[in-house]
């Protein structure tokens, strides 16, 4: 089936890739930082802001808008793009990891997985059809296959089994899908090397528009997920999107540059704002520290964003320690500046053939941990 | 002292007065809202949409700045307006209503009002010195003077020593005052009419820049505070200010704007919206209600607001019910832009000698309350 998506490589650095993502919403360039907007609102941003600061695509999630709204209520309303307000290109993920993650009961079966509702209680049965009609009806640009997140650690027979139940359900995802969506798989295998390879195979046999790795940052060592990512990803078509999913720390998002990720999705800088962590270019700060109370520069000195063109750290300290709306306002607007930034600058120096001095330089600073806490 | 501030009556219709008051950091057309910015932030909004929705003053709070971040903090970091990136004027109240209203514990003395901190308990010592030296430290352009605000009900005995009482601060902040800041003082008495009379008497020999009525809408039937209104207002000089404090309902602003009240304050319009009620051309409605699910229309197809034309009911009340912070945003963007229209169809309505009209015509609006809950 044909779909509105193209990708393109435009250069390359070692494995670096720089590319573009065509949509019939826009062009994404990668690699991109995806914003999540779980329940159709990337948390305290106004979509003009997201576009203001370069977001060029948003994420949001099935499970959560199959819940409340309804994708129905979202299709009668003429989508998401519609119902939002947002004009750009959203994938939108299947609900294989938050059935996983945020549903207190789940019984998987081969025929999909019954739920509850970590809102009301209520039980539901998500299948690899349902997953994408609900898709289908929110409209997203991007949709995911329906997979199970095999949980770490599990054994070599569980993940198996998983992942034989991943491809037969992604399958089952291509089947179902009408109209000219792009539909991404997601491999899996755990911290299986061959299991990986054989769940990748089976997958593009089949043809999708792009390929994620899931499964990973799900409590492994942290050597032993890049170890996941190196491996993993030179398995992909070298010409399609590759997407590591959910994962955000820029120390993992170099690691995975390197190996030749295109697009990344995460909630760490929004929720890291929220909770008053802040990004810089010196390294991560804990806004709510006494020693800011009275400190009248920007966050960041080197920042052109709004919040650090006109407040001090006095001020977010302030609006931070009183639990204002304003202080998650002003915070998620700079980390997400920040982390657009950051990409944006690793596009260039992938353009320019300097990925591994980039690599070099910002390292240590991501590493700057200030106050932890 | 000569104060920056002047005051300029425009136009009349009856007792209802178009005015301007003339501030060093900008003109405040009368009648006038005031946003209610307590701790140097109008919750949920960015200073630059204030001014874009036409905000030409707003109000931040003595107590809640003294306690937190500490008046010397801000002062240091060059004064409210600096710390909190806001151009335009601002008015300060002076804590006395807010002792009142928030400690737990206080006692009142001739010297002033020992309290307990709503924040941490800790005891403070609030006196017509220090409450004009906070506000002076602040830097606003309108200052208040410390006053006890007389409890509804009070016997006309209690009555009298709190408005006594209220009269000697206020010569003490006036004695205490430094520099241009404009000073208000606050008309006690309670209900009784003789006291309001002694208080308005006493306060106007003092010779303040502007006067305020205290000590309403605490408790009171709404008939009693409409004859309070109706009363004392014309005890105020005409050629100067005349406040009313903490008054928003939009029923009770027609009733003081045609008894010739200039300015109000109020947090009904902001802490309304983030409790997802919100104000209309048709009247009040919970944006809450099943009906709104799948609505596609714009809360109110008569407003021009960023909310109105962009966004429908079921976004909304999605927000809502999913307890989004955009949800805080969207719907105070639009009940202040509400507020500041009203009072611009109040200008426009004394200006062509048709505040009567105007005022027949609102009043079955403002009493639509499709449903309060």
């Amino acid at each position: 089936m044909k779909t509105a998506l193209k990708f393109k490589i435009t250069a390359t650095d070692n494995n670096a890739r720089l590319g573009q993502i065509h949509t019939a919403r826009g062009i994404i360039n990668t690699p991109s930082f995806i914003p999540v907007g779980t329940i159709a609102t990337v948390k305290s941003m106004t979509v003009e802001e997201l576009k203001d600061i370069g977001a060029e695509i948003i994420l949001s999630n099935t499970y959560h808008l199959y819940l409340r709204p309804g994708h129905e209520v979202i299709k009668k309303l003429g989508g998401l793009h519609k119902f939002m307000n947002w004009k750009g290109p959203v994938l939108t993920d299947s609900g294989g990891f938050q059935v996983f993650s945020l549903s207190p009961l789940r019984k998987i079966s081969d025929e999909g997985v019954e739920f509850r509702s970590h809102l009301d209680g209520s039980t539901h049965f998500l299948t690899p059809e349902l997953a994408t009609q609900i898709q289908a009806a929110l409209g997203s640009d991007i949709a995911m296959a329906f997979d199970e997140c095999t949980p770490y650690p599990a054994t070599r027979e569980y993940t198996l089994k998983s992942l034989q139940l991943t491809t037969t359900w992604a399958a089952r995802c291509l089947e179902a899908r009408t109209g000219g969506q792009a539909l991404f798989a997601i491999v899996q295998g755990g911290v299986y090397k061959d299991l990986r390879e054989q769940s990748a195979e089976e997958l593009i046999k089949m043809g999708f528009d792009g390929y994620a790795i899931g499964g990973l940052s799900v409590g492994e060592p942290k050597e032993l997920m890049y170890e996941m990512i190196n491996y993993t990803t030179p398995l992909l078509p070298k010409d399609q999107t590759r997407y590591l999913m959910g994962i955000g720390d820029l120390n993992d998002v170099i690691e995975a540059v390197s190996a030749g990720i295109d697009i990344f999705d995460c909630v760490m800088p929004t929720r890291n704002a929220r909770n008053g962590t802040l990004f810089t270019s010196q390294g991560r700060i804990s806004i709510k520290r006494e020693e800011f109370k009275e400190d009248p520069n920007p966050l960041d000195p080197e920042c052109r964003c709004y919040t650090c063109r006109n407040y001090s750290k006095a001020y977010l300290r302030h609006l931070y320690m009183s639990r204002e709306i304003l202080s998650m306002r002003l915070n998620t607007y700079h980390n997400l500046y920040f982390y657009l930034e950051f990409f944006r600058k690793m596009r260039e120096a992938i353009l320019n053939g300097e990925f591994e001095r980039f690599r070099r330089e910002q390292t240590p600073i991501l590493q700057n941990n200030f106050h932890d806490d």
